[in-house]
């Protein structure tokens, strides 16, 4: 029931602040017998690292992760999987500021309220770098789903949605924005350049499809796979929605036009559903879409408080994403797996 | 880590069948001393319950519940609170075609090949009727929190959504929607006679806002307050999206727009985070939209298979709420009422 | 991580006070497709029923179990079992004193201490009838482990230990102490009358054994197959000590005499670990013993304080067993039987 | 619901095996603003290392923990602590025998017939120096209950009990063997070297004392205070027994002899009861004593079994401890102050 852990039988418990000396995730309930090495999940952690483009944040971290339990002789043990990502690129300094007022949409306010104290330093445990972790163990949940195929992408960025019927998934990894569709990232280039330099930031969201699900992962009611997917889909940074197959547009549809009718196979005529039906999966591509709000660390001055309650106003300095959307998606990706992972387990210790 | 448990330290377990002799909820973990009879929950059965107008199921239920242990002379004693409500007006022959092929958006499908046993008659575990659980257990919740107010009322249905400026909470107990705008609930009532009328059912946004929660309660990352609510939403019935303050929308605002400005008091200028920060209660409303897709029970004759994989149609005759989002708005409540319960226990433990 | 729920992926959630309406067990995660009636739990209830000789309490309940979900049509569904027992013989009056003062040994004091309000009915849910449901729960368990035997006997009464070369588990039904040694039996009925009439209690130590686990069972550190053993055992009423194996023994036994050497089979030749090394079951028996402490509840008056704090004597009335380690005896059989069915699931989550 | 996790709202989490690189645990849910450096863990860290006397394994470790995240300027923030021990001494050839054979007392053959894959260096994550992240995660747990005062001795070894009216807390420092009465320690001496010299070893039983735990830790039924301790112990290495209070002798006292008096204060006129009521601490010193079996490694040669099923005979070579009982006595505390500190949050949670 632990704070910074995540799943049921396949369980992930995460640590460490942006300015530590090191961030780690723990991987508890792995099945044995696994090939698992560093290189296994060190090409997702490349995909989240920061500074590839204009576009991220220039922070400079080779993320390299080791693995320091769990496996031997290159397979899993069944036992704990600690994975250690040392932190490098550190600048406190850019945080003086952080450190005596709070930065409006930010967790200062609310964890020095909670707990008296907070590591102002890059946002602490708040800051986005604790979801290396998330990608770490994610790339390690994925070995146990080796049926099943993930890919997340953009499909809107500062309320610019891109065409459905262009979505080509062989795009996503020709621009920096893992946009699905050419058009549409050409558009995106502009826009995020125009409020980078306006010291502003952008919004997105974050659709992601999982292929090959079988049908029966998830579990009535409370443990429903829908309901894992949004808590992990809210649990991450800016995270501020969630929709499963059509979402919010299937409260528009009528009755007939939303149920998934079925034929021989058996096969669905359509996917409204989002490949889940009383919280079990159908069979059909799980997908889910996740809503990220503007990045909040943003050049321009915002009113604030100090810590004593005095107004004052605030500039983020520091190196932000200005779109923290275009680096969620391996990170969607990773908490996709990592819910999948647990329900194929938990399925099996029900139903064998 | 049970499927059919929810919360942490304030924990409830749900159990029951449409059709089957009763449903309840077993409530864990609630502080002792605190007043509870039967008359702190019936009242929110009530408002829960079908066959108040004819824009809801005419299954007829009296909802009646008995606190059946945790309780002695009108206090709580910090033991499990068990909460039992028979059923009463069941009809299993409405369910004879069910048993033999899957209705399309139903759990029908998913809990055969997960289980390979389901209880057809009303749908048993998968059927609204647990929601009635999830009401009670949430009226405990609420005397744990008597600092919070909760209201939740639906702001669109089938496509039509409120003037948010002419939202007035008064007007929800005036209408049979839960609908905060007359002039929305005159449309509503001709645009749900019409759906009920032609065999088909719509969707709805509920809406929810809790005042009074004070800001400290959540925790970072897996535990964030977002995530628990985001989870005990979408494990509703036909629920499909969950967003948190502006939600999707705040995908599409800048940085200065979306960051909600502080001043001395502490006062936020704003509130598009939806009182939540980091996953921590800002102090400000908490606020929450839920997305219901359309009753997948309609009269509209609908292409399946049955349990043999052969094509068939099927026609859900039963007895239906033609938009479920309407009945939806007190188990939201309850919901939310159990996750704030929940976290202030937690903050409690943690924090002192 | 509730108080009153017990197991990982198979889950029991108790309820109930000794002299409520009622007492039940929530049974989640049970496989689907098992054989479920009340002819399945019944019987396990009526061994562990009182009133069955002049050395039990002469409460008289017919103990009566209800299944109200969770099956359909005989078999398990995979939804939540919800087992009900009614409370019938209720004398409460024999209590007025208990309301007033704490009974030394008893939980009176530190209910009352903790919560501020307490129950004092009977013991409310410090009353052994608490252990009904866990006898009901665990007749569930062992549908999902048909390859397991579980017997549990006294091995002393008093002080008085059986002859383990006479133990002979047929004998077990043949005497009121579920005494394995004949004679024995006899020697504890004459301790058991004189302590009876004398209005004293005594104490009692009874082992388990579990055939037919196969190996693998269990997991390593905190999830330990012992550790769970000991957490059930000594979470019953009156239970102060656990044993695996050996025990106690085994450490006054040199290494070369302790460990159970190995040959083809694989085989041991010898079982002083009680079946379970490192954690994990090795495919022998798995063996327990649990010491219970003298029935607290005595006729003979002891010092004690009133609610008030002043100093007192009190007589504990009401109907007790005076020796609740006789009674015991099937509730050990419950708590290995949910233990191991539930390390069945986990060990088939993560291993397949 | 992690295997190698442990508490409920104070959570640890270790891993790590014994030849890797590193161990390490995770504590979460620790309150903010308690003093944390690593002087505060290393202490106790120093009390369990090998390699003090002869009479515990010459493996030389110098068990330098590192605090890689929740504490800011030297206090904790509430956010996860990672504690990391790297492994220094390693000598893996010492267990080229134990890769083909299983050693028998040990978790070598289960953890191969589970896993079908063991990391055999040193037992991995069954070897005794997972404790070492144990105690350190106990160290953090006593921040947490600063009232409270843990000791932990040995009251037997090989079967030679201490004398109990010559036990004098301050002797314990005094001798190589964490033992009470210095004339019990002038004979274990002897009684171990003989032990060690023949290529053997020797069981203990550790008693642990917790003063100034308050009236009102713990909780009914499955969360009782006894069973978590009882989890607790039982899930070390080579523990086989735990008694609370007078134990396995309490079964052999009558009613009245048992029932611990209650006087004006208030006071109890004796601690039978081992300071639990129902679950739930009386005020009274919380006692536990836990037994350990002889340490399985011993030069003996065994009669056992390859990974091929043929029959053979082992002797571990290695470096062992000829009593592991000796150095378990930290562990034992640190494990009496995890379940302390955990319980004393969960009491906050429910009863503020």
């Amino acid at each position: 029931m632990s704070f910074n852990s995540f799943g049921r039988v396949l369980r992930v418990t995460t640590w460490g602040e942006s300015h530590g000396p090191a961030i780690g995730a723990v991987v508890d309930g792995c099945p044995p017998g696994l090939a698992l090495s560093e290189s296994d999940i060190q090409p997702w952690l490349d995909k989240r690292r920061p500074g590839a483009s204009r576009f991220t944040t220039q922070r400079r971290e080779s993320d390299t992760v080791r693995i320091l339990s769990g496996a031997f002789e290159g397979r899993t043990t069944g036992t704990p999987i600690s994975l250690l990502i040392e932190n490098e690129d550190q600048r406190s300094k850019d945080y003086a500021d952080v450190a005596k007022a709070f930065r409006p949409g930010h967790a200062d306010y609310t964890y020095d309220v909670k707990y008296g104290v907070r590591d102002w330093r890059g946002g602490g445990r708040s800051s986005a770098r604790e979801t290396a972790a998330r990608v770490a163990a994610g790339a390690v949940a994925r070995l146990v789903i080796p049926e099943v195929r993930i890919r997340a992408y953009l499909v809107e960025l500062g309320g610019d949605a891109v065409d459905r019927s262009a979505i080509d998934l062989e795009e996503i990894e020709r621009n920096p924005f893992n946009c699905p569709d050419a058009a549409a990232a050409g558009r995106w280039e502009q826009k995020l350049d125009e409020a980078r330099k306006a010291g502003s930031s952008l919004g997105a969201v974050v659709e992601c499809v999982a292929d090959g699900v079988p049908p029966g992962w998830g579990a009535p009611v409370y443990a429903k796979l829908d309901a894992e997917l949004a808590a992990a889909m809210m649990s991450m940074n800016a995270a501020k929605g969630v929709e499963i197959g059509d979402g919010f547009a299937a409260a528009r549809l009528r009755g007939e036009e939303n149920a998934d009718a079925m034929r021989a196979g058996p096969t669905f005529l359509s996917n409204h559903a989002g490949g889940i039906l009383g919280g079990i999966s159908s069979g059909q591509p799980v997908i889910v879409r996740v809503a990220f709000k503007p990045t909040s660390s943003i050049l321009t001055p915002m009113p604030t408080i100090d810590r004593d309650g005095n107004e004052t106003e605030i500039v983020t300095k520091g190196r932000h994403d200005p779109c923290v959307g275009i680096r969620a998606a391996p990170i969607v990706e990773a908490m996709m797996a990592l819910v999948l992972a647990d329900q194929k387990l938990l399925h099996r210790a029900q139903c064998g």
